[in-house]
């Protein structure tokens, strides 16, 4: 069954090895004046920083760089949203992974408004201009270069929330599986468990079909195959490319149309995580999926984790249907933890003692807006964080 | 792997029911004259001819109705296009199944160009320019709603040729599977086979992908089950709406991202059919699929159909791979006469005798052009027909 939906991807992809030769005339079609974004500097180390400048050589490029992980609306958006205005910029050409790409989303919209951005990013006032954007991907996860998305931490309100606008489509992405060679096994890994929650996310949901069934488990099939192979061998083109090409599909909307929209409740717990403690996003989705799993397990649920059991993992259905389902969430957790993603919060930086307050901040600025598969009240959500620690 | 590509869709699909109550909207963006296109009058006794008309009550309507099957140069495409210039209309709406929107695509194309029309299809001329086009699907099928091409046939000069440009995107595709409801059984049948083919053309191809393949298989799997139950109960709009859905994805070159474009030679052939003989565009697919999975099997091709029978069929792999290969080619011949589609060519009006003439056009007009997965020269494609009648 796929009920009432409408969706569009407007982004143009240009994928594979040498991929951005066609960078100058895709960017040349909005003007000569570039905001070019990026990160720490990874971007020159393999390269890609000089490969760009010289592509561009008949363009005028202002640069902002240093966009930090969990990318900050100050300084990073304030600051790349008045580049923009005083340079009176054309594009944005952004460069690196999901968080300069969202970072550079954010200063699309910023960059078009006279007012105080975040009255924007946290909805107040309704964008209706942005900068066009073009990016260069440099790692697989979050599929920021094909939705219309981005998330955005405001320290000072120890916020971090996701904000949406048909405007911030890129026009164009560039993904060569090539750049994504150097990730860390860390990233690599972080990365994936990403994509394949974007689509845990959208798989908990009704009403089901065929077709959409199949398409979310061919795309967690083979990003746990791919991860594995990468994590081995960090070179291997076949494996970067379809984890690469996988990671862009996750986000976008397409595996759950005509599905309700399951609310994203692994995300919104996640958020508070990264907001309080700024862990690597991935890392915490990897780490609360078995315990929110196991939150939600019900004989509703039950068929979902049937069906991923035996097209997954090749389970033999011969255990009672919530035994199943158990046995299936110990894969999942066996998974994360085999791509080096430890099973613990503890590990990666979270305290037992912000728990109550996370709750609340999970429940009061997310959960509550959300509608849900399986809804979750104050204290579900503190059994889960309590799981995973 | 995922080989080099550029992909980009921009459609916006409507889906669901009561849809096209945004139409009055989407077509209001383009202006207020527009040319309504449709086929042989089923959209008046569905009843949506009427709540088109009364949707678009401040709207400035010409009609161009009578678009035929394997819609043809002369008269339709030449009229609409006349219609076009005479009235400065400002978008087209088609409103039916592949032959009238293919036919409005067309007719899109040759109302900017002052010269003969035909010049652009048979590529010729390229096209700059193209009107705006805006559908309402009633057929499950050709997927012309959501791809940037059309087939049209020129009676005078027995061709029958596929053109594709990226101005011919749909602007907008509204899709209600209630509209689909009265569809016949022989075109539910030859829709789905139809968009199977569309799939199997694409999945005959390399390099392959976890992905892509699981994507495809969902779509081979949700057509096969849903016809069923589509044709049992023709008003089942679960089943109606998967169906809707799958064919929108299948023509429109997502499923086969990053592999070789594999010259789609059952469609080569199936359009001399129809070119000669006015045929069914599915009936003919689904008919020399087998017999062009015969010709192509060998011991490079087994894999695919391998990973086809176990997949699609639930066969244990309990047979040497060529004889595995064999039976998943009865099976697919069993499915495709299970559905109500003959077997024989010479079953749905296509006579023997002029094999040969065909063999030559589609040679000549058609494979000399395409790079094959599996080349066919015209030997092979007398084989296949031959079998075929």
């Amino acid at each position: 069954m796929i009920e009432n939906f409408t969706y569009q991807t407007p982004t143009k992809l240009y994928f594979g090895k040498d991929a951005i030769k066609d960078l100058p005339d895709v960017l040349g079609r909005f003007g000569k004046k570039v905001l070019l974004t990026y990160g720490g500097g990874s971007i020159k180390k393999i390269g890609l920083y000089d490969k760009v400048k010289e592509l561009l050589k008949d363009f005028c490029i202002v640069e902002l760089s240093g966009i930090e992980p969990n990318p900050k609306y100050d300084p990073s958006v304030i600051t790349g949203a008045k580049l923009c205005k005083e340079h009176n910029i054309d594009v944005i050409l952004a460069v690196g992974g999901g968080s300069v790409l969202d970072c550079s989303k954010a200063i699309a919209v910023c960059a078009k408004y006279d007012g105080e951005g975040w009255d924007i990013l946290s909805r107040k006032v309704k964008a209706t201009e942005a900068l066009p954007i073009v990016d260069i991907l440099t790692l697989a996860a979050t599929g920021s270069e094909y939705d219309s998305g981005c998330v955005i931490s405001n320290t000072a309100l120890c916020d971090k929330r996701g904000y949406s606008n048909s405007l911030l489509y890129p026009v164009a992405s560039f993904l060569d599986p090539t750049y994504t060679f150097s990730v860390s096994k860390w990233q690599t890994a972080c990365g994936t468990a990403d994509a394949i929650n974007h689509t845990l996310e959208q798989f908990f949901s009704e009403p089901h079909s065929i077709f959409d069934d199949g398409v979310m488990i061919a795309a967690i099939k083979s990003l746990m195959e791919n991860v594995k192979i990468a994590l081995k061998t960090p070179d291997d083109y076949s494996a970067r490319s379809e984890l690469m090409y996988v990671c862009s599909w996750a986000c976008n909307g397409m595996f759950a149309n005509g599905m309700k929209d399951s609310g994203w409740p692994m995300h919104a717990i996640e958020h508070a995580l990264s907001a309080f403690f700024d862990i690597t996003h991935g890392a915490g989705l990897a780490i609360i999926t078995p315990h929110w799993m196991r939150e939600i397990l019900s004989e509703k649920t039950v068929e979902r984790f049937i069906t991923l059991g035996s097209a997954l993992f090749g389970f033999e259905k011969d255990l009672p249907d919530l035994e199943f389902a158990n046995k299936v969430i110990d894969a999942f957790a066996d998974f994360f933890f085999s791509i080096g993603i430890p099973k613990h919060l503890s590990e990666v930086g979270v305290k037992a003692e912000a728990i109550d307050a996370m709750a609340d901040h999970i429940i009061e600025k997310d959960l509550s807006n959300r509608q849900l598969y399986v809804p979750l009240d104050r204290e579900a959500v503190i059994r889960i964080l309590k799981a995973s620690m």
